[in-house]
């Protein structure tokens, strides 16, 4: 049985006539301003080759760990949904299912697992808003998708500059290592069109002394800038050359993802004979601890010298299933969260340059309990301190609605950040930002509708919200 | 003052009236399905024996220590409630009330402390349901309780397996120890009654060398099977054996109530080394929970061969009240929860057999901030993982409802396992699925009403969640 | 522009027609109760002198960490504030604001940033109720409401004594030193006022070795009483005699906020070698925590004599920011919470006392994380242990909804203590009031709306929750 697919235009509000009434009106005031995406995975070469999407299984399930996660959890094989093996023993050709519309049929005849998830509600939005689909996908109409999207994918129209100015994206930022030469950024910059595509500075491959070559990294950093990364100076003049380097071509933020949020401030000999261990690729996982601790602080005090945004984002036990990670290598949906905490983690960095007006940084969590308990109490005092969204698996209608709940009423509207989508699904950026100004105007109607909260504010914040805020947090 | 009991049709529904519409529709659906219960500590041998239960204070109130700890904590004895001492040297007789009208005249006199708790509603809900009672309890209508209550256990519609058939029980678990005959279960079996009792294998008395007489019950399980029990493989092949034992009496899961979720892989000369020490009865602290640990993954392996479903309930300190333990022994309302981890806990046995597509382990928390960080993301993503419904205190409508919202955005609806009871007052079991279906009918109510689920949809999941999902998971 | 500023009599109700008129009904029975705040920081000196407050600025902004620390984090200097500085080597006259009305400006300037915080709601209501103002605070208001506020305060019926009375105030609590000889309250138990304000024993620099000035407060402490405090047998007989000196002025209760809930039973031998480690001055951080627990069961020992309720407030680092605390000292605002644990930390005292009929220690957290899995279980099971209200950070509606939906289950409402303000901003006092007492009305009538609880018993519990309870948990 085929079924129709509509989006209601209040999904996301509250089925009280009073709240969602007053949520309509939010909405209305937001829904069409330009997208601030200052923080994401989205590949750059898409925007300065703008060449066409492959097809729908290449664009919708194969770069979404979101999708993938789920199917596999059901007991589909990573095989079947086309991942590529990066064990040599397989033979790939014979393992890996190749053929994208038979992918595309799995997806179709499994969909019914994301029931009640954010990944349904992001594909039916790019399903109906892009490409104006009106049947739900099924095993019935698996073909006509499949078929429908790649015919629209093959027209200009649906070619990534095309569909960045569709999307009203003001901003975009991209993330990369600091060995990136930034080619696709600088191609975009000197080309005619005019879309705003900045990158982010995430030195994680040459400052955490456990990322898979992380020794030759650092080798080459020096290479690349000409200085001696051998030393610890060396090496921390590279990264300010490197910092200098990105910030040339409009980066405005730096983005670091650490197994925790540990900070700390070694003396110069103690951090130089550390330096010496880490980059004789010895250390043990105390000493790497350390060492990415001592280099946030680093990392802080460069942030008050060239201005850059800061971003820390802890909390992950990265590649857990081991089977996973060997055969078929890093982000497959298998990073889970842990317990993080930030008070005692935070306070050597904080000691150091909590007080500098220049400094912002912008922490993330994974760990929820963190919110009000210690995230909320920090960013409501520290002035350099800003609270990120809610991110990753709480990049969805209940996370968002818990992190105002827990957060607001001791660090306000005014020390968050407003929204953003840290993805690597190019097409599902309107359908996220579309959901956080929704559940955001909810919220925001709720405090209305109880009286903790005027209309006019309401709307003043919502704009905020949806976009100031980001702009402001960012320096875009 | 008597006031009218009456159980509101619409209870626990959403006070608003689009949302109540729905969930009263959903509820329609899955309200007379019949009743899986496969996680349960009711006694055999009311079902092999099939004996008229004693009276209301036997049946009601001496063994749900829900009951009992909620009026020991407002200052009321456990003797004055009848609870038997095990401590010979208080003189039983006098400290003891033998009374069981003047007891259940106490819960009567306090029934207002159960205000707000599910023990309240489950209660009531047995009152009117099971015996068509239609005023409060108080004080005024105890002894019309008691009398009505008790004339009804003594009429043979009141018996366990007339109420059993009357509850619409399509299967009940009970647990027991592999030192347990399972007389009860084979009696059942063999007798010409079709209800289905089945037990579930819980090792703790012989896998938990804290677990008071383990020394001598290892050496029992060794007498048992016919294996020798003083070498680690004997002890493995005494496993082996009574797991199929259990099985032959119609079993398909085990049960693992561990202080934590601490998983181990050890070599072979380790944990011969490790099993020595703890059959000598001299296991260190750090010993018996690294003990523990490795057979939590003997267990997945020898779940994998057999095909039992593997459940783990880690996370309570058991018997934190020393005065109560010492006078009154275990299970006696004073097992708090702790904190718990799963991530970098259960990685030895998921490394060694997370990809298994035999094995199924079902996780159950106390700790609900392991919802939305841990759980959801980990049975999101391992295909033999599978979260267990909320548990113990979480086994309440505000305990579903953060269910639901922590986890569904992350795991789906299909990587849970439906609703168990996990209780010993069997006449609570009704009225415990009966909380849980109208709990997700308004969850899926909700959903539906802010447009993120499609009424059929909910319908099918409706039965998922009251049903289906359940004989799925555990195998019925 | 300015807008009226109106307190609409529903607020914090709930938008859903049918529990908004059932918490209106509810809130109707407990609104004029008399207010009872057993656990609070204001200056008993206001009440002993009453003489009139200086001016809005000193009542109203320089006593508020929540209301400073708001504008710090947003970049606003604290000497621009009026906050002294302790730092002798900065020249204060030049540093630090001393115009109250350009501080005041700084507020009204600033006053959006409270928007959706519980500051702005206490503020508002104290602006209407009890300065009859009717215009918002804004730039374009500030000095009306500069103006209008003082020349209030400047009459008699704004000084301390006459608001008590508007407020009615039933009994105030304030919270003092043992080294303090309580010369308030006794003046005010002398003269001819009425008013009820006792003190509560606060032991804090006298137990903790961490605390600034320990050892000298030790030694005072000793001439004080004119006990020998260089050994520990004498160091007891100084509190034993100290809790007699305050309770004889009407103390009922003690009050005690350390960095953890741990508690030990040391043996003689090993807590008097502790004991002069820790007057020497000389304990190490370790030391200094298993003093501090040792200490918590000694006064739960002297409690169980003496009859003063005991009260614990863990899990706060103290003056996190290190800048702000060497300038400006304690109590900035830059207090974070950090995890807390109370399952294993409260047992050693539990073991000893937790069977004891005659004690009673409330709770307090700041880590929500453990109302449903540790603190709801406890207190529903030890008849000692009570659960004390949402607290500092969670003072505020959404901290209110959580703890009533996260502890209600399990500890049911007899078990906690009613709300109470722990406030140094006196004028706050109603208005936290008020708002607690509309949360759990609002909490209430949800309950009464799914029929889970009757409305007469609601307003039973409505009227415990507002007044009775915190009479009879601190024995008023």
């Amino acid at each position: 049985m085929i079924k129709k697919l509509v989006l209601h235009p209040d999904r996301l509000f509250s089925s009280d006539e009073k709240v969602r009434n007053v949520a309509r009106a939010l909405y209305l005031k937001v829904k069409d301003l330009p997208i601030i995406s200052p923080h994401g995975h989205t590949d750059p070469s898409w925007f300065s080759q703008n060449i066409a999407f492959e097809n729908a299984t290449e664009l919708l399930i194969k770069p979404d760990h979101y999708v993938f996660r789920m199917l596999y959890s059901q007991g589909i094989a990573l095989e079947d949904l086309g991942i590529s093996t990066t064990d040599v023993s397989i033979s790939q050709s014979m393992a890996v299912e190749t053929d994208s519309r038979k992918i595309w049929h799995i997806l179709a005849k499994n969909y019914y697992l994301f029931r009640g998830t954010p990944s349904r509600m992001w594909l039916d939005t790019v399903f109906v808003e892009v490409f104006g689909l009106d049947v739900v996908l099924c095993e019935d109409t698996a073909d006509y998708y499949y078929d429908t999207i790649n015919a629209a994918l093959a027209t200009d129209a649906f070619k990534p500059r095309a569909l960045f100015e569709r999307f009203k994206i003001e901003c975009l930022s991209t993330t990369e290592s600091p060995l990136n030469d930034l080619g696709d950024h600088k191609a975009i910059n000197d080309c005619d069109w005019n879309g705003r595509i900045i990158s982010a500075y995430r030195p994680d491959p040459v400052i955490d002394p456990e990322f898979e070559g992380f020794v030759s990294a650092v080798n080459y950093f020096g290479e690349l800038t000409g200085e001696d990364t051998s030393t610890f100076s060396g090496y921390l003049a590279a990264h300010r050359k490197r910092r200098a380097y990105f910030k040339a071509t409009g980066v405005t933020s730096t983005d670091h993802g650490h197994p925790t949020a540990k900070t700390a401030d070694l003396t110069k000999p103690e951090i130089e004979a550390l330096y010496a261990i880490v980059i004789s690729g010895k250390a043990t996982s105390a000493q790497a601890e350390l060492f990415r601790a001592h280099m946030l602080t680093e990392m802080a005090a460069m942030s008050i010298d060239d201005g850059l945004v800061m971003q820390l984002h802890p909390g992950v036990s990265r590649n857990h299933n081991q089977d996973v990670f060997k055969r078929f290598g890093r982000d497959k949906g298998a990073d889970i969260p842990v317990q993080t905490s930030y008070v005692e983690q935070l306070k050597p960095l904080l000691d150091k340059y909590g007080a500098d007006p220049e400094f912002t940084l912008i922490l993330f969590t994974l760990d929820e309990t963190s919110y009000s308990r210690e995230l909320a109490p920090l960013v409501g005092h520290y002035p350099c301190l800003r609270l990120g969204p809610p991110w990753w698996f709480h990049d969805s209608p209940e996370g968002m609605r818990r992190f105002r709940q827990q957060t607001t009423e001791t660090a306000g509207f005014y020390n968050t950040v407003g929204f953003n989508d840290d993805t690597r699904a190019f097409l599902s950026i309107p359908a996220r930002h579309d959901v956080a100004r929704r559940m955001d105007c909810n919220w925001l109607a709720e405090l209305v509708c109880d009286h903790r909260l005027e209309l006019d504010e309401a709307e003043e914040i919502a704009v905020e919200l949806a976009y100031k805020l980001a702009k402001k947090a960012y320096k875009l």
